[in-house]
């Protein structure tokens, strides 16, 4: 994956994601970052300022990355690993990138075992989602899966509720018991999670709406069930 | 305030702000718009091409509003009409638009009296605030206070239990009692609340950190403290 400016590449070096190669324009003067990267070995490359524009005609501020792909968890690494007590929270088709870079912040503060994502039409970990979870990255497991529906009734098999939002039609989010072994359903911005997962799931839930609008941004939303599993669990005793 | 964009004109729109005046691209398209305008009796006029360049550099995708400012609460109405229990959400100093936006939509959707922010170094009501809002500021109030401790003193002569936000030194934030008139203050998404306010709360609370980076962005905290105060307050029964 290329990436380039400044921002990006420190965010790169603070979630520790493997580099293979830096080009820096000629003169390039941030000396912090340049040892930061002799620090690691990197193979650095200097070029003009014409073949730095040719590469990437953004605002490359000077330097362009050539970084790994960021590295999803095996799936079936995953279900070899299951802890006691799991806790998962799953994205179903969620779009933005800040949303997600925000889900990825909050299940790392809240000790989430495993993030899943499926492979189509959902947002991946991008450039945006690597500066937005603000180091969390590298501390969280993020599972791709081909096929999510499949990866539910899997889980449901391992013992694992899979409980689910939606605005209507279902039970409040604090008055399901999470002291079990839990996956939470996060729907897409817009259109909330697909009839498929929603008949898939053993609990559908609902945050409360007291207002005319009714709407929470997604990252919201999932902040606020993701702690009340936390503060059911009591691990904040 | 002028603002411009098809997005930006929609959500002036749906937020139903005051429009002084449009000024559209002779030959611009959007009947959808363009009767919602007339609809409201809204002044247009229309420019060529070159004029509206002149007027506004960047992307105006033909058509820039002239619109009211928003309008904030007046603060002695505030406290002419304080509800029994009210609900107060406190931003202290927060500098992102999108934050402020979406804490918005969280305080809409959770029933929050009045929202406050000081009138210096703090991010305003702005088109992205506008935008992340996503309707919800039609149907809040947003007080702007010249001096934040000394409103806080204020509330606290009222009545009302000041409840802050920090990241040690202090109580999980579920174990407050929330069933009583309270202002929960929200801290700068880098610096958290600031000394003398900290000074001035009741009570400061925090939210329990698992992870190793513990950190949360500042909207998603701020929905998970405001929807503790709701579920405890039983509006969800």
């Amino acid at each position: 994956m290329i990436v380039y400016g400044r921002n990006v590449a420190k965010e790169v070096l603070s979630n520790n994601l493997k580099i293979n190669k830096v080009l820096l324009q000629e003169g390039y003067s941030d000396q912090e970052l340049i040892d930061e990267l002799n620090k690691r070995n990197v193979n650095i490359k200097y070029l003009n300022k014409n073949m730095m524009n040719k590469l990437e005609e953004g605002n490359h501020q000077g330097i362009i990355l050539d970084i790994e792909d960021y590295e999803y968890y095996d799936e079936a690494e995953m279900f070899n690993n299951m802890p006691k007590n799991p806790f998962i929270v799953i994205l179903d088709h969620l779009e933005d990138p800040h949303n997600f870079g925000a889900i990825i912040r909050t299940c790392e503060a809240a000790g989430v075992d495993y993030i899943i994502i499926p492979k189509d039409r959902s947002v991946r970990v991008n450039k945006t989602v690597m500066k937005v979870s603000a180091g969390a990255l590298n501390n969280v497991k993020i599972v791709m899966t081909t096929n999510l529906n499949r990866f539910i009734n899997k889980i449901k098999e391992n013992g694992v509720w899979v409980v689910g939002t939606a605005l209507s039609d279902s039970v409040y989010y604090d008055k399901v018991d999470y002291n079990m072994p839990v996956a939470l359903i996060i729907g897409n911005e817009g259109k909330g999670i697909s009839q498929l997962v929603k008949k898939n799931c053993d609990f559908v839930v609902k945050i409360p709406m007291i207002g005319k609008i009714n709407s929470l941004n997604a990252s919201v939303a999932a902040g606020i069930m993701i702690y009340e599993v936390v503060r059911q669990r009591g691990t904040n005793e």
